[in-house]
């Protein structure tokens, strides 16, 4: 069966998250509704990412087997077509070998999280950055993040739920970008890693906010890091404002045909 | 009665316009609305821009006459309070003089439009930006735009509904940026004139789309706007991609205490 690897961006606030659950929808179901109205049989998908609830994508990548050869850009096309109206879409589509696997051949996966201060709700950008009401230091939650990156041990921001192997992981970059706006600041969280535990994320970026408010110090980052305990952990930020940015792999399926930025 | 200044910032799409209506939502109902959960009796508003169903603003401006002095910030922290959850806030608030007017001290509107080409269907842009699934040249374009600038009988941009006295007016700027996204382009056009007709901008977008897909030459928008006949017009775009970014007054009555960019 031809293999082919879909890049898939999604907004993921009417969902459960990436993966298939029986009570609620999730990306991973609407896709492969859509790969089902093309070919019936059509065998489940795997992501490079499970994104929880209300996590959006603009670069999460799976694969899908089918029956018969397509060509990847009629796939892509069909697959947008019956995809309507859920806010998912195909970006890209590309052939691939038959042993390449969205998940386990990645070598990296990039996050971005939106934090936005101001006074005033968001409007335009409701539901897809974190509003916070206070002034942040960026240097300051820079100087902590800057304590997370490389080989560590983050059971203290990892999820209670998270079935990784293990809690040991290294974070190859962590940077804060500050933006004015209209009135307010935007921040920017870029991340990048081989792999992330469940939840660590929006517990890096829930802990910086504290130490951005004043409440807590970078030193804090530190030894919250060296408790190795959960409980050490800052307050855990709402998901609507990460995005799953991208996926690397050793050979980029959809490398040939497109300038993503 | 203390006279104050709004900055307003609204997601158009529930709304039927700014301007109130017997039937349908408006943005203007939802701030009188708010503004009487403070002052039971306050009189109705006016804004500088009556922007159209489904349109955006980022820097709307109306004015209201309160019975008791509100601290500005107050006012508007009571409003967004009140306006919840409808998808407006009030950015800013600021006391100005008895006789200052949001639309009659006005001396420029400006606009923004957002036009996005790829393939793929809007997913975090969606309802925010007009989708189109063919490439466009940004130069052709522009060359058709800059045939636009300047004093012009602008019969055939403005509606047939159209309310102004007279359809000369002068358009001061209009400029078009391509930004490169991931498999596509988002234009932006950037509009700046003391007031505009019913409809103009989107006449003018809708008929430079023409001209970016190759149908219409630059010069055929010369001879469009010489016909001054509403029939003459190219396609009138949809509303969600055009905002009402901001409103010039000689004496800026947010200028102080902001630093919009």
């Amino acid at each position: 069966m031809p293999r082919y690897a879909l890049l898939i961006e999604y907004n993921g606030a009417p969902f459960s998250g990436w993966q298939r659950q029986k009570q609620h929808p999730s990306v991973q179901q609407a896709v492969e509704e859509a790969l089902r109205k093309l070919e019936p049989d059509c065998p489940g998908i795997g992501a490079a990412g499970r994104t929880d609830a209300g996590v959006h994508a603009s670069g999460q990548v799976a694969h899908c087997d089918m029956t018969k050869e397509w060509d990847p850009f009629r796939l892509s096309e069909a697959l947008n077509h019956h995809l309507k109206p859920a806010p998912v879409a195909i970006l890209h589509a590309a052939r691939v070998a038959d042993d390449w696997h969205a998940r386990f051949s990645a070598h990296e996966r990039r996050y971005m999280f939106r934090l936005i201060s101001r006074r005033a709700p968001l409007v335009h950008e409701a539901g897809k950055a974190w509003h916070i009401n206070h002034p942040l230091d960026r240097d300051r939650m820079q100087a902590g993040a800057d304590r997370l990156i490389g080989l560590h041990d983050f059971t203290t921001f990892r999820s209670t739920m998270c079935q990784a192997d293990s809690p040991v992981k290294t974070l190859d970059e962590f940077r804060i970008e500050a933006h004015a706006i209209p009135y307010g600041t935007e921040y920017r969280f870029y991340l990048r890693a081989r792999s992330f535990l469940h939840n660590q994320v929006r517990s890096f970026v829930g802990t910086l906010e504290r130490v951005g408010a004043g409440s807590w110090t970078p030193q804090d980052v530190t030894t919250a890091l060296e408790a190795c305990d959960r409980a050490a952990c800052g307050p855990v930020c709402p998901p609507q404002g990460l995005y799953l940015m991208g996926v690397g792999y050793a050979d980029d399926p959809f490398a040939s045909s497109a300038t993503p930025t």
